[in-house]
């Protein structure tokens, strides 16, 4: 047996206690949207930091604006740095009522297939996720007593809140932090049988208005047809956001700028195993609603997109209430490609609600997160080590693939840092992350550790 | 001094005690709509039959499906038998917030202009103004011993919940209820100077629909484009009822039998007092809302409109779920006017919102009330007698108005009782009936009994 051999028999030894710590993270209920679980937040950060003092790394937990941060250096050792990111935070759960278990006491699910999922909020996005890391660099450790190669982590708690620490956070601690290349752990498998390197992802912008008219809620009795109706006013705002005939977006200047998909990614595409009526058809859909004349894959990764998030106006409780509503108001958030400015999309967003204000109606706008599409250059060494190390694992050539989710803090750590970052992600397309019944499957489990493990020895012969 | 002068002395010296009895009935928090309030929609109606029963009524607590019914007789006296109508049930009071005062603890506040305001949920619709006609029955029992004529009454609980168990009711103990006319007091003073007798008033037709799309929320990074939206499709539907050009309902065939407005009333309206931009100005707009080219008297009194209620769907929550909802929900209501079905309309509006349905989308409806528009004859002698009794105590002509109103329940009174009603309120427009901060003028409660007081003497030298 070679020390390889050793270390992925030390994994697959370990797979029980490793379940054991995913349970306990995902036991604290670490939603970072909510000011009531702040404190769990805390915890969170305190786990990871035990955790990684216990592996040797020198950890600490340092507060930003938000919910804190964890920093950990491992043992210094030759070979590329690298410094490894993730999110302790979490979605929030609501609709509760659609869960089949409680979304903080995680379980195992037997499936008829064979396959087992991790039940529970953040089994996958990114407490499972994260912990293949971690996992693999304990199993490293336990067998050579140190790791192969300089690695770094970084864990936040407001991914899922649009990181508002982390730019500061940076600026403050960059040299504590810059490494040859970030690895994000973060991201879907192109199926499940092949894993993935993601190389672009969408640019984000999120928003929320309201639109007010008048001074109070009316009697659609006295005032009814004579007064402006904001949820009336909402409704036409948000049927004029999109074009029913082709799917596109209807804001003036939106597509100004965007740039095609390269002919080689799209070739790329083509040649992957992806059935479009599949992926729909899992979730009980069959009609892609997007622009017309562009294939699910397009829509989703490489075409911009808006969408509704959320939208309340009037009397929404039991029975009825024959009120003329004085305010809607609507969360709605951009995907973006290369070649949009999330600034300027926003821009045009107010400006197009504005024109289309009727009269009596005030408009007002509160701003969420911005970040811009991102691409990786798809020609360096470490990108080559991890994706024949991954190929290894899994006995499928690994796919070099977009995905339509915004990971914005890798535009900040581009941005202030200069550092790419390598995705590889194991999750599956099912997990239901963001929805009721999150899982993750316990062979991305298992497999992404003895991924990262391979991932870990490749680096240790690659000169980045 | 002659007994109608002793009478209305007793009146104004009774105002304290009357408005202290408003204020006990206030302090019941019977929201119809709401099954938390069951029990006090109950000790609404146990206190109105004890106040009733101690004026001499025969007065019963009657049990329906759903709230009960209050039915009461006075003494059998010669000449005229009317039916009082009133209900107990008051509006939601949410939001919570903008009140001033807290909703079921009535007060009163002097304003700028000497006017005293009657604060509190129900001060007006419906407690206040049924009152006025409890009062003025007791001045003449406690002057005379009795009333000038024969009277009933019936005060129902569910008249904000659309009135269900009414009709069952009226099936059920017609006999007991018919009687020469109806009397209402729920409706408006035409201004603060001007009496009015309403004499028509729109249809009604409430439904709630939900769209859903695919089987759980997805993640708008994972699927957004790709995946239909429902709150993006509810949004275009609600754009799609009204046209944005002209400000009429879109639904087709929503207009067709509409019957306009006869050239005498339209006349008579002419002659009123009426500033239609301190109408509109008063609750903070300028522009009418309602068809081009028809007056704000007409769009709310005498054309029919669709009006969103309330609308709900996603993440609505503090922060930011970037969530693509599978479900969408809105509450709407339409106002009728002579010439439209109810029943027609909501098919036709449900016809029209499953050809808007794009793929992948499905809608279910559910109805609550409806009632057609309807009109009183204007040449009645007890008509005639309340306008004169009403032009005395006020020293204007007694205007006969349209409202923009539903008063489903007369609509089910001339069909299974055949009895005509006169709407005599002493509302004003800017009470904020269903709002927050819901008012009742002074001068209302208190010239609205005199008004009750001088229409019972009147109507005592009617034959009907």
């Amino acid at each position: 047996m070679t020390q390889l051999d050793d270390i992925l028999a030390r994994v697959d030894a370990e797979i029980p206690a490793s379940l054991e710590r995913l349970f306990e993270l995902i036991r604290i209920p670490s939603v970072s949207t909510e000011a009531s679980y702040a404190p769990d937040c805390r915890r969170a950060a305190e786990w990871l930091r035990a955790e990684l003092d216990s592996l040797g790394f020198a950890a600490t937990v340092r507060d930003t604006a938000g919910h804190p941060m964890v920093v950990a250096h491992g043992p210094a050792v030759a070979g590329p740095h690298v410094l490894f990111y993730g999110h302790y935070d979490v979605q929030p759960v609501d609709p509760l009522n659609l869960w089949h278990t409680a979304p903080f006491e995680p379980s195992l699910a037997l499936q008829p297939d064979g396959e087992t999922h991790i039940l529970g909020r953040g089994a996958s996005d990114d407490k499972g996720q994260l912990l293949t890391f971690i996992e693999a660099c304990r199993a490293w450790k336990s067998v050579t007593g140190t790791l192969p190669i300089q690695v770094s982590m970084l864990f936040e708690g407001e991914e899922e809140a649009g990181s508002p620490s982390l730019g500061p956070f940076l600026e403050e601690h960059g040299s504590d932090l810059r490494a040859d290349i970030m690895l994000v752990c973060d991201t879907d498998m192109w199926d499940r049988d092949t894993p993935a390197i993601t190389t672009m992802w969408r640019g984000f912008v999120s928003e929320e208005f309201t639109i007010s008219c008048g001074d109070r809620d009316l009697h659609s009795g006295m005032f009814g047809s004579a007064a402006r109706n904001a949820a009336q006013v909402i409704g036409t705002i948000i049927g004029k956001l999109r074009n029913d005939d082709d799917g596109s977006v209807a804001i003036p200047g939106f597509y100004d700028g965007v740039v095609e998909l390269p002919q080689a990614i799209a070739d790329q595409w083509n040649r992957l195993p992806f059935d479009a009526e599949e992926f729909l058809a899992d979730v009980g859909l069959t009609t892609p609603a997007g622009e017309t004349g562009r294939s699910v894959l397009e829509q989703v990764w490489a075409r911009p997109t808006c969408e509704i998030n959320g939208v309340w106006s009037g009397y929404t409780g039991d029975g009825f209430k024959t009120v003329i509503p004085a305010e809607a108001s609507a969360k709605l958030s951009f995907r973006l490609v290369a070649g949009q400015d999330p600034h300027r999309i926003r821009q045009l967003f107010r400006d197009y609600v504005e024109s289309l204000l009727p009269p009596d109606c005030t408009v007002s706008f509160k701003a969420y997160a911005a970040a811009p599409a991102q691409a990786m250059p798809l020609d360096g060494a470490l990108l080559n080590s991890a994706r024949a190390a991954l190929t290894e694992e899994w006995g499928r050539e690994a796919a070099l693939a977009g995905t339509g989710g915004s990971i914005p803090i890798l535009g900040e750590f581009k941005r202030r840092l200069g550092m790419d970052a390598l995705l590889i992600g194991f999750g599956r397309f099912d997990n239901r992350i963001h929805s009721p019944n999150e899982k993750y499957d316990l062979s991305s489990f298992h497999k992404g550790i003895r991924s990262w493990v391979r991932i870990l020895s490749a680096f240790s012969e690659t000169r980045p």
